[in-house]
């Protein structure tokens, strides 16, 4: 075993968490002694013990002169936890790799910083990329402030959601459809446009067995929003946040009476203010959110700018209609050069559909 | 060197003359004696000789006792050629190797039979699917005497082929487009309907440096296209077919004055009946039509299942609006078990744009 299998343990021992651990990041940590590894650990839930801590206290063996592979720099803060970066001098620890750096400026560089002056050698920016990965949320949520927006949609090689009588169930495999769960789970919350409520009256939850479930959120300017939906009826079974500009305080009173949460948000064009909404749900620790429509709200987000990722499931169907919905509606730019730039970072086949993974420029 | 390696370089010889052998198959051959390839060839053009006659004509060495690779089962019939089981027989060929199987069902068996009943080792179906993928199309116009259709489009991430104002130029990058003018180098013929000459007056030719230029098919049910268009202004240059069920004879003539070639075809709800010009093109000879919409055309074929191949580029940019165009348009499907099913044979990454390369269920 190499140095870069250690630390891609370490990484594989992160993922291991995803979804628990929000809005902290996913860490995990391989301690090695003689050619062998002693100790293993990841940061499991939020609240709960660090990847270093965990390893290292659930190691009998002496630590002294062990080489630790961290797959984020040692904290050396006094948290909800005491910082790792004395732990690991304590205990003897000779050498650190560290995959990625702290995103927070006012702390980066210290952990490492402060197990040199013990004496440790630390190697910084070991399979950073790869480290790197593991937590895009993370680093977007702790340097905004602001839910990092993953937007979400399938649609036909024709680029069609529905067929021109309105069919949209289903467009993509139930492998796909599995995925779109696993999805949900890793976010913090989910919002969908007040028509997507009225055309399907959805539950938004992950049916994952075991899932971390998703604030669910509707945007819903007028309130509009029926008060016998699915979403309102179990409001007090799973959060339920509705957006709107709306004054109306004899509405917004019965939708708190079954345990809805109603931000009023500032205006813009009539329309929730997204980053005034983006704002007021990072304060609500909130770091993900992942919008799944319809075509209007994904224009309005795409529009204003919030949108981070974008994840385009494409099922090996065609529809044609010339007036059938497309993912994306709303005004639409009139220019090619306005157009919303992307960068394909992966494809997937999941059974029969593909999954074109994009990040927005 | 291993058998494998060998069918592979008779396999790449053959992709050698890809777009120049219409309506013939794509076929390679290798002999190989003691270990060493003493003759190489492959199908150039069509008219003129076969892969085997290629490779052996071309060996000075003695050819007793080796072993060919060839990509299609050797002829045994006098066509433009005489039969080359007669010439591998002659030259002493101990051993041969066949990719696919000659897919006439008449002639099919009796080249490696011939081959046998000389005291010849035939090894069949050797990579055979490797080898049939070179000949898609002249599998398909041998066995039913009408062109291989591809339908391809150029869209955005979110299914558009245009912004709301009809900007279209361009979707796709630099790379993605050269590739296309390789696909229609490729193919016998590319059609259009009327509304993609009177919008975008095409030339349709391939720009492609030494390129074979397909025959240019426009779709033209009333006879709407422009006399003074790109496509009847070089027709003398370039072969031009119109496509029509009209028959205002006045007009017809004046198309012809300009070197177009006039189908009358036989209708189907006031359109032309593809499958009716489908018999046509085929008896033309022409193996393979590449279809390139607009959007109206693109529903047309695809409804009336004459396509067999879909090739779907995209884009990574979002156009978003309702009213933007989509690759297929016209009625559409309604319900969903209704819709046109593919199996997604590859991806590829060309520049930044992403193609789909899909089969027609």
């Amino acid at each position: 075993m190499t140095d870069f299998d250690y630390m891609a343990r370490a990484i594989e021992l992160a993922e291991q968490a995803r979804g628990w651990t929000n809005p902290n990041p996913l860490v995990g940590c391989v301690i090695v002694k003689n050619g062998k590894i002693i100790a293993e650990g990841y940061h499991e839930r939020v609240g709960e013990w660090h990847a270093e801590r965990n390893a290292i206290l659930r190691c009998e063996e002496d630590l002294t002169g062990a080489t630790a592979y961290v797959t984020l720099e040692p904290c050396c803060h006094h948290g909800r936890t005491p910082p790792c970066s004395d732990l690991l001098i304590e205990r003897g620890i000779k050498k650190v790799f560290i995959g990625s750096r702290d995103p927070n400026p006012l702390v980066s560089g210290k952990g490492a910083h402060q197990l040199r002056q013990a004496g440790i050698e630390v190697i910084e920016d070991f399979m950073r990329e790869e480290c790197d990965q593991l937590n895009p949320i993370f680093f977007h949520y702790i340097q905004t402030r602001r839910p990092y927006v993953l937007l979400k949609y399938a649609m036909t090689a024709d680029g069609k959601i529905a067929t021109v009588t309105g069919e949209s169930k289903w467009i993509t495999g139930e492998q796909a459809r599995q995925n779109v769960q696993r999805t949900r789970h890793q976010y913090s919350a989910i919002m969908v446009g007040v028509e997507t409520v009225l055309a399907d009256n959805p539950f938004l939850n992950s049916r994952m067995p075991n899932a971390k479930q998703p604030v669910r959120i509707v945007c819903d300017s007028q309130l509009r929003t029926p008060l016998d939906s699915q979403l309102v009826q179990t409001a007090q079974q799973f959060p339920t946040v509705i957006a709107t500009v709306s004054n109306n305080m004899q509405k917004i009173e019965q939708f708190q009476a079954f345990g809805v949460q109603v931000l009023q948000c500032n205006e813009q064009h009539k329309r929730v203010d997204l980053h005034d909404l983006l704002q007021r749900l990072g304060a609500m620790q909130i770091d993900s959110l992942l919008i799944e429509g319809g075509s209007q709200l994904n224009f309005s987000a795409l529009e204003s700018g919030i949108v981070n990722r974008v994840h385009c499931y494409i099922a090996p169907k065609l529809f044609g209609g010339k007036t059938a919905k497309t993912p994306i509606g709303g005004e639409g730019i009139g220019d090619i050069s306005q157009a919303v730039r992307l960068t394909l970072k992966s494809t997937e086949l999941i059974g029969e559909d593909i999954l074109l993974d994009y990040e927005v420029l």
